[in-house]
């Protein structure tokens, strides 16, 4: 199971809508058949795993880390291509939380006379489809907040010079953290001060995540290098109702995408937000800052996962702050994180936290 | 060696101005003696490891965790000691900078026929000597500086909440971290804010180090804790030129020690105070914020060792920050730390960061 979560991971950032599933099928204690959901979603991993595997699929255990699915998609149902091949038994960690599935390829499966056994690895196989869960039963993706900051939490000094607090080796673990999701997402106050291109570099891969600004006006620069590239690699801006229809006529002209979302007081709704981009399929969206919308997610509570990179030196309190206003009152309303990891990248320290 | 750094590592705290040394004798690949400075610094590591060692001390090695002294203080000298009772070999990282010695004990041990080996574990030895080394060399001592914040560096929220950020194992760590310093210093804001005891509780020693409050005009609250306990535990106040008379005859009637200092503009001048504390014969010293004291120590580059619990939580920008205003103009000024430790304590995470 472990090597099937592990196969599933792969897909991780590009399977979206769909999970990223593995599968692995074992026949007499030998390894016959592995795979992977495929870019785009399909084909599903037990397809692969099953034609890998051949006549000796038969009679040998699969273990998938997700329920095979049992509706007729865009391909046939998993459930019925694992019978056909005559599978005797399914290991899976958890139901599929899509209401086509729920249940129904565990039952199909079982109907058939395959042996299934559920509950293997449900904790890692929960976080790996998290993603998939929140945007099926609560409509939004899966949120990871990364923070690159000073030893004080500031990310950039008083004049807004931001390169380079953390090393090499924290950067070039962004970009393989941008790989393994569908989005990256920063706020319009970070795209007009760093003039991000928010796509991945010097990892080997051609692969790349959705680039989703989130800026209420609309009121980004026009010559900026994700306005440039925004027909080479997807550029969605989500705005406020409020925003200048010239603005965005011209954004649409330059191949971006415009998400409509609602406001909440002066400022767009980030719940809205999220849930703009749960719709159009996202699972996984990593947040980037700045500091303004970093603090919407916080305050609103949809961050699931933080990572920081802390750099070891200070700024001291004039720097611009990594979490900006929040409006706690008290101390007991502060969003709080259990510590998942913490250890060395380069000169600097990565610390990963879950919501609690 | 290291078994005479460990035992000389459990002085520290305790004999300023003397260095925390230990000694170990061994005699035929046995240990026969063992030894540490003992608290107030006398008597020394030697003698006591030769008083054990007795007969067995003759044709013996004796591993000292730093130069043997040779000259006749309030008590006769080590290196002498160690001749008398034919120690044939002696083994020691580094000279002691104290200009009374300085080399002479190594020369005296070699004019006796002693051979002697140095430089052996020497940068463990320089780490831990570290205080004694910097009063000694330039009149100050070692400051490590303890910051305890949320994940985005605030220590209080904006209404001055503090208890509790981190949890009971990282404060019970800094009782620890207390027991092994010669002061805890804090600035008077803190003094004010917290009303802290700054004792050293719950970890099972009686040991107390010198509490210092650094405060210009000396306006701290009278009915404080630190003002309660002056007699019990020392108190020293730090103050400046300006500082009124009566309040200076009230702290020095509860049993405080005054200690005037220069003021540097409109603020107490650090570089001050602590030649001031190495004046009077601190070679440790515990910094534990507030921010406006952190950020003076960091803007002097004053700051040896950097220690920080962070909690999984978000404060948001409303909140205190651990690092108060600093003046950098540019990220190339900023005083820049390399990564020692970091590791989980209880919820938390501790992260040690040494100057570059």
């Amino acid at each position: 199971m472990a090597l099937a979560l592990s196969l599933g991971r792969r897909g991780r950032g590009r399977t979206w809508p769909n999970p990223a599933v593995g599968c692995v099928i074992v026949r007499d204690g030998r390894i016959v058949g592995r795979g992977w959901t495929a870019p785009g979603g399909r084909p599903h991993a037990e397809p692969q795993a099953l034609a890998q595997a051949g006549a000796a699929a038969r009679g040998a255990t699969a273990y998938v880390s997700l329920e095979p699915c049992a509706h007729h998609g865009q391909t046939p149902p998993c459930s019925e291509a694992l019978i056909d091949a005559g599978i005797a038994r399914v290991v899976a960690p958890l139901k599929d939380s899509d209401p086509r599935v729920a249940g129904q390829g565990f039952a199909m499966l079982r109907a058939a006379g395959v042996s299934v056994t559920t509950g293997v690895m449900a904790d890692e196989a929960g976080h790996d489809h998290a993603g998939f869960f929140l945007r099926t039963e609560q409509g939004r993706p899966f949120v990871t907040l990364k923070l690159a900051s000073s030893l004080d939490g500031r990310i950039a000094t008083a004049t807004g010079e931001s390169q380079w607090i953390t090393g090499p080796d924290a950067r070039r673990m962004v970009h393989a953290m941008r790989a393994c999701h569908d989005a990256v997402m920063v706020g319009g106050g970070t795209a007009r001060a760093d003039d991000p291109s928010l796509t991945v570099r010097d990892i080997g891969t051609t692969h790349q995540p959705v680039r989703v600004v989130v800026s209420r006006r609309l009121d980004l620069p026009l010559m900026s290098r994700l306005a440039l590239t925004a027909r080479d690699v997807p550029l969605w801006l989500a705005h406020g109702p409020d925003a200048d229809p010239a603005l965005h006529e011209a954004w649409t002209g330059i191949g971006a995408r415009l998400i409509a979302c609602d406001l909440s007081g002066r400022q767009l709704d980030i719940a809205s937000v999220l849930r703009a981009l749960g719709d159009q399929g996202l699972t996984r969206v990593l947040c980037e800052g700045g500091g303004a919308l970093a603090a919407s997610l916080l305050a609103a509570d949809l961050v699931d996962e933080l990572v920081i990179f802390s750099a070891g030196m200070a700024l001291g309190a004039e720097g611009l702050p990594s979490i900006g206003a929040m409006g706690l009152a008290r101390l007991g309303e502060a969003p709080r994180f259990e510590r998942v990891e913490t250890r060395a990248v380069g000169a600097d320290i990565l610390h990963r936290w879950r919501r609690i």
